[in-house]
């Protein structure tokens, strides 16, 4: 290609600072080096994550820089010893990057890679510790090793999955994230064996996966909770068979739960990020086996509590990461069952604008009817 | 026997009020009514589930009561419609009952049967909702459903191990708490396996059955946790492999831990009931992978707190009662195990004494070097 070994200039939504809009600048893209693959963001949707680090609540964030993690492209150039993708692929970078050799990957029991950690961590890359995008000159933190509100991108090869070209980026930009959180949530992390029963806390993107998840598995009752009663119509498409609000009850919600399923859920799922909920959550499973998974992602410095006497009569308290799914190895394979009508994508997205609207995506986010909104980053 | 049918007048340790001495009195025992069983307790050993109660702080507690549930005996006689045991056989009474019937014990995921919890968790019996003890006409409440402080106890006939009559009872009678609580929390809750690192924090007897659960389960590494540094010499003879004195550090036990351990261990079990070692216990585990497993009791309205990034980071929180072990069933396994010697029983006994020097047995418990002391009943 004409662009490689080239800096790139494209455009990408720059945070230059915590909560102020975002700002679509001509951006630097430097070329890949030994072990990268730059990118071509085709689609990008928003996550919460990406609220949270803009919002300067996330005592990691690092600004300026380019946010986004839930996106899919086209394989522009790669640098030296990268054997696993080549121009033209059709891939999904991945934040939870796979490397196979690390003692995480090899460990079996886990999906988060220790490989690139450190340098993603901090907005660099690892072969110089440094970013690959510059304004004018002045670098630009990476964010998650992804930074997907951008036209180029560059991320590591270990954090590249290479799909079916055949497959819609539009539409499979969803599985970088929050799509296979829910899912794995269900599959992976929890198990749910046909019959159970299950609560779902929450019936945003996540919340809706996990029930489909549920569906999925067999689950026999899949309750949904969310404060938003305009929530449910919507969520019995994606499995929840009843609904429960919160604030049309005087008991604490666990209670309302435990008495409506004889003793407890089998498994439960907290897709909210509220660390009260959390607790509700693992309190209204069943006593002996009742398992809660923890899905949302608090805000830094809040703390989740319980009475040890849960956990010593039977409840398991646990947490997903990216649901569980090892990124490069799984992504393809979620691709694939999405190809095959297997899961659902389509349906989790409400909203389509471009890049240039980047902001008035974020403010969508707050809206009960959006699910996810997805950018075109070329139109 | 000259004795079925009959009230059993006989010698108990009875507490008439919290942390008030016991007092020895000549308590009736009433004959077992359907589905009970009337047991001579032979030996019973001191846990702390009773110096807790016994202490006033257990909210549930109730007297006049009659404490003990760490025991063996033999049925003197039982009542209507009890076919698995009969009077002469040799038995350990279990406070975690087994009906094979009820959801728990359906479930196949839990050894907490439900069937009696109603009645022995308020001190009495299922049948008539009343208690088998009195003295002088005043009635005795029983305690956890063993009541074992009596030489002679009345228990539900789901409550019963029935075991191989050449096991000496002075022995076993500890296969009733404390060993089979330590051991089942590694092959049961935890499931440890070859190679594994484990923590362990307290060594008094269930840490220190938890030592020696870890070692047959082929654990590489077991770092014993105490603040008592005495413990650490006789720890080895059950497995502990290294030793930490949390005192002797400045920086937390978790991060202690971390540092020594590459990241973190694979199991850590909290055998003091502390809700902040028990934060320790989760926080010094693997990232990924890491599960801590909650044993000890902690005192009521006490609550255990951590970051929810603990969990959505891979850590699984945990608990186990009775180490998981459904008692009538695998009780006389264990009994069977300690016979073969393929478990240790002995080495757990410091102390021998009678019932008449029980108050005593409650004051060894203090001492570092006390694991079990067990009562002669009838000496
Ligand atoms: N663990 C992971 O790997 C991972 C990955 C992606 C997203 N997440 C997290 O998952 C969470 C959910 O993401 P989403 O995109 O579905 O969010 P969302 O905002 O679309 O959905 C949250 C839902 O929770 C409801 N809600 C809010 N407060 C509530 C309460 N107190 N009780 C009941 N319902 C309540 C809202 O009405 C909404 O429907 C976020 O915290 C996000 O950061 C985690
Ligand atoms: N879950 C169950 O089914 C079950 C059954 C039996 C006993 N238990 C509980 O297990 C716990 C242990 O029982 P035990 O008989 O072994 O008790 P123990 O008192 O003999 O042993 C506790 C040990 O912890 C040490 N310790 C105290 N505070 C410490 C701290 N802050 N850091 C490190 N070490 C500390 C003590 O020095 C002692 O060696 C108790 O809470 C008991 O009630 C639970
Ligand atoms: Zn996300
Ligand atoms: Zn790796
Ligand atoms: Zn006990
Ligand atoms: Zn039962």
């Amino acid at each position: 290609m004409a662009t490689q070994g080239q800096v790139i200039t494209c455009k990408a939504a720059v945070a230059w600072e915590p909560n102020k809009p975002l700002i679509i600048e001509d951006v630097q893209v430097a070329p890949p080096q030994a072990g990268e693959v730059r990118i071509q963001i085709l689609f990008t949707a928003l996550c919460h994550t990406d609220a949270y680090t803009w919002s300067g609540k996330d005592p990691e964030g690092l600004f300026p820089c380019i946010l986004g993690h839930e996106a899919a492209g086209i394989v522009e150039s790669v640098g030296e010893g990268v054997t696993e993708v080549k121009p033209g692929d059709h891939v999904i970078p991945c934040y939870q990057a796979e490397c196979g050799e690390c003692k995480f990957c090899k460990s079996g029991k886990t999906n988060l890679c220790g490989k690139v950690r450190s340098a993603t961590g901090v907005g660099v890359m690892m072969s110089d510790r440094q970013s690959r995008f510059s304004v004018n000159g002045k670098p630009i933190y990476h964010f998650m090793g992804t930074s997907t509100f951008s036209q180029y991108t560059v991320v590591h090869d270990v954090s590249v999955a290479k799909i079916d070209p055949i497959a819609p980026l539009d539409k499979v930009c969803l599985l970088g994230c929050g799509v296979p959180t829910g899912l794995g949530a269900v599959w992976n992390t929890a198990k749910v064996e046909a019959g159970s029963i299950v609560a779902v806390f929450g019936l945003g993107t996540v919340g809706l996966a996990v029930a489909e998840g549920a569906k999925a598995a067999g689950a026999s009752r899949i309750i949904g909770i969310d404060i938003d009663s305009n929530k449910f119509e919507r969520a019995k498409n994606f499995g929840v068979t009843e609904f429960i609000n919160p604030k049309e009850h005087e008991n604490p919600i666990q209670q309302v739960i435990v008495d409506l399923t004889d003793g407890g859920v089998d498994y439960s799922f907290e897709c909210i990020g509220n660390v009260s909920v959390m607790r509700a959550a693992l309190e209204c499973c069943h006593k002996g086996w009742g398992t809660s998974v923890i899905v949302g992602v608090a805000a830094s410095g809040q703390e989740i509590s319980t009475r040890p006497f849960q956990l010593v009569t039977g409840r398991v308290w646990k947490g997903t990461a990216f649901g569980g799914f090892k990124s490069r190895s799984q992504v393809p394979w979620l691709v694939n069952k999405y190809l095959n009508k297997e899961i659902k994508v389509d349906e989790y997205i409400t909203h389509n604008l471009t890049l240039a609207d980047i902001n008035n995506a974020f403010d969508l986010m707050h809206e009960g009817g959006c699910l996810r909104c997805v950018l075109a980053m070329h139109a």
